[in-house]
């Protein structure tokens, strides 16, 4: 048995298991470790370059985009103590446009593209990313907290 | 022949006609007046009662919320001079939510229930509701200009 990675211990990993049990209505994954849960969020350049340029993403990746996203809208929320509203918004093709809004204050607003290509080189990459745009937001609440707690 | 209703020359309304007209690719709709291109937007007490509590929404239906709150959208952004996205967002049995950003203000977020039932009962009905949303955020913009400018 391999020791359990530190990522994995973070408030965001943690808040990303949570976010992949909870989507898991039939105990498909029961029994699954945290790694095994969080694998498919894990995509190296080799595994991206054999998924075609072109696709439209199955049920699946857009439940793994929205978990990512409600994961860090979460962590919003715990951060800045007012509540966080995801918004993840995908049109055909995996094109689409994700919001996270608090009170009236659009913290975190990004383009999707080429979903059905989602995930990261590793988990450090995923949480870094997490960490980036987490930071991102509440220096938007710290900045304007009128408008957050509209 | 009747005479032209004057709402039809308002700004709100000639937008809603020109949304309308942008979602028809196939050129369906090339002849039809004004009065009929609307009509569908109108939904009296008696044709709400007619449709069932529960259902789900077509297409069509869907096209006929986002070409409202596009053409709020289009307004907003005329009267504010800065762009206006609006994002409607649907799950299943017509529920959602619609949001009108402005930068990263939120000038309009509005949850979506219903919608298989969605519609006025007047295009008087309907242009005084917009004519409300649009207010209301023209008045956030003009509150919190420098968030609408990030």
């Amino acid at each position: 048995m391999t020791s359990p990675d530190p990522l994995l211990e973070t408030d965001f990993m943690r808040e990303m298991l949570r976010q992949v049990r909870a989507m898991d209505s039939y105990g498909i994954l029961d029994g699954k470790n945290a790694d095994e849960l969080l694998s498919p969020f894990v995509l190296t350049r080799e595994d991206r370059a054999n998924i075609p340029l072109i696709g439209d993403p199955d049920a699946e990746i857009i439940a793994r985009v929205s978990a990512f996203y409600n994961a860090i809208a979460v962590l919003i929320e715990k951060e800045c103590g007012q509540m966080a509203v995801p918004l993840v918004h995908l049109s055909h093709e995996g094109f689409g446009r994700v919001l996270v809004t608090v009170g009236k204050l659009v913290v975190l607003d990004r383009p999707l593209r080429d979903v059905h290509r989602f995930g990261f080189e590793s988990f450090s990459k995923m949480k870094t990313e997490a960490d980036k745009q987490l930071a991102l937001a509440t220096e938007l609440v710290g900045r304007y907290p009128e408008v957050a707690r509209l």
